[in-house]
């Protein structure tokens, strides 16, 4: 067995909604196992792990201190609040504990550093829960838009979601997926400036319930998001380049979890009597052989982390981390200009 | 033959690219005829007849005064360069033309006013040469949008547009669209404001090679649209409302001529393990039982002339000229913001 076939150990932090769908793609997960859950209630960990088909020797614990005690334990998936991830993601890799952690990461950029600085002293992996980006869709059309023929270059995108995935603010929900495929999109090359539409919906707390902006890089590009807790669900993504195009609806979420698809249009023009396309766009169809996307990203992190403890410790991989850190960037420099009256937010 | 029966007679103002396509509209169209082609040659007006496989007995005018002083001429189609429009547009109407006027139609709202008010005063009928409104597809995407229990209420709609078809600046051309679509999702409501969006590209003489905007109604509903010279071609459009969601990617000419599709969402929420939707989307295809939209378009014209003609001349419809001027005051509501640095501007 290969470093990377090892089968490593993940510990559930917190029995949230989205840990059902996690956990059933831990047990998916060839090179990956839940070897234990934990909940500030015995009975609440327990109930879990029955409702979800843990393995018979997973360990239930009432408490999250003892599981980032147990020495059997390889990974954290951590799907705690927001506000909670600076506590308990920091002693996690204090305990030599990988951090799978769910988004938004952070609440600030300057939490997120802590994390991503308490990962890298400890040597070990960091990475967000963003599963769509695992999806062999995305590769394929990543292929897409590195096709300098077919897309040319990347000129402006554009997206627009409404999960109702929780109950966050939708700049920290929608707004992270929407922010994290413009930045996919853009290489993860960050934009120079962040400006909030006008017009943002806030509840009477102050929570951000619709909100948009437009980013702005140094060569020309230009990206658009909005993100909305008050609409039908949306979520699409639309990138356009000098040479083509490409669109999909379900980014984060494929409607049908067996196969994926996007549309791409390159070199089109109008026919000769402007009465249609030529060429006419193209849909790609990605199956995913029986490995739905939060598999792949659970295999991803399993084989980064059966690296690490092969090698011995010592360097981490910190793209992932990094990719993290520009998406909790471009959020708060648009909530910062939404809070500064929509003026253009440098991002540093 | 009822009044809207009756064979409508066409005269082209110009040989412009596009009126090829509306020429061929015009030969298509049960009850409307090209009687008359003009230029300012004879032999440019001659051998656009000759192309455009015209009726042999579709006469052939060296300048625009003589085709307006024909006397066997219902309508002008006027697809002249927009700084052309106020002139020949008001002469037309003069001359108790009824007028089609190519988009965009007027540089200002002042000077569109002074054309629909002779239009008014002449008793003729006014419609710019906005086609996919005609389409049957656009019928059956507003019977989505106004199902209160399929769409719900309009929350904020989308447009990107990139087509290649004239010189004018993108506001005037692909913003022509964008905007025109946003109101037509709207229910040709207007916005209260409409804020530009920073770093619009300028070409060195001061034309608008791309920008956007967002429009933002009274009652909370949003929509931005973006429209570049500078990308490959893309047109699209997304509605999205309380209860479901409406997208294309052909709003202005459809991939095809047969059939057209778009795409609906409804009610729509991801499934118990959060692995795909339900339920999925649902595209229809609409076919155009061999009349294309620039067909509906001279077809719907020829129609309002008809009726004109058969009850004496008097009163006309509006309503295509009202959504002419809409359309013309949010461009020039855009162009205002950029103009004045990004600040919101009131549409009055």
């Amino acid at each position: 067995m290969s470093p990377s076939e090892q089968t490593i150990r993940f510990g559930i932090m917190g029995c949230a909604d989205i840990a059902r769908k996690v956990s059933r793609a831990i047990n998916l997960a060839p090179n990956a196992r839940i070897a234990a859950v934990a909940s500030r209630s015995l009975e609440k960990a327990a109930a879990f792990a029955r409702a979800n088909n843990l393995p018979a020797d997973a360990k239930i614990y009432g408490s999250y201190e003892s599981l980032l005690d147990d020495p059997d334990i390889d990974v954290i998936y951590l799907p705690l609040p927001t506000t909670l991830h600076l506590k308990w993601a920091t002693l996690a890799a204090q305990k030599k504990k990988h951090v799978l952690l769910e988004k938004p990461v952070a609440v600030t950029v300057a939490e997120l550093d802590q994390i991503l600085g308490a990962c890298e002293a400890n040597g070990v992996q960091f990475m967000d829960g963003t599963m769509w980006v695992h999806h062999p869709r995305t590769a394929k059309m990543r292929e897409f838009l590195d096709d300098k023929h077919r897309f040319g270059e990347l000129r402006t995108d554009n997206i627009r979601v409404k999960p109702d995935l929780d109950s966050l603010g939708a700049l920290g929900d929608a707004g992270w997926y929407g922010v994290r495929a413009i930045l996919w999109a853009a290489g993860y090359h960050l934009p120079k400036t962040a400006v909030a539409t006008r017009a943002p919906v806030l509840s009477e707390q102050g929570v951000i319930l619709a909100c948009g902006a437009s980013l702005h890089w140094e060569d020309g590009k230009s990206a658009t998001f909005h993100c909305s807790f008050l609409t039908h669900m949306t979520m699409f993504l639309t990138a356009i380049g000098t040479q083509g195009t490409l669109q999909l609806n379900d980014f984060i979420i494929p409607f049908e979890e067996h196969e994926a698809r996007f549309s791409t249009a390159s070199q089109a023009r109008f026919n000769d009597q402007v009465t249609g396309w030529e060429p006419g766009p193209v849909t790609e169809v990605v199956g995913i052989d029986g490995v739905p996307q939060e598999v792949c990203m659970i295999g991803e992190m399993a084989r980064l982390v059966g690296e690490i403890k092969a090698s011995g410790a010592g360097k981490v991989e910190m793209e992932w981390g990094m990719r993290s850190r520009k998406t909790q960037q471009v959020l708060n420099a648009v909530k910062e200009s939404i809070e500064k009256g929509f003026v253009p937010v440098e991002i540093a």
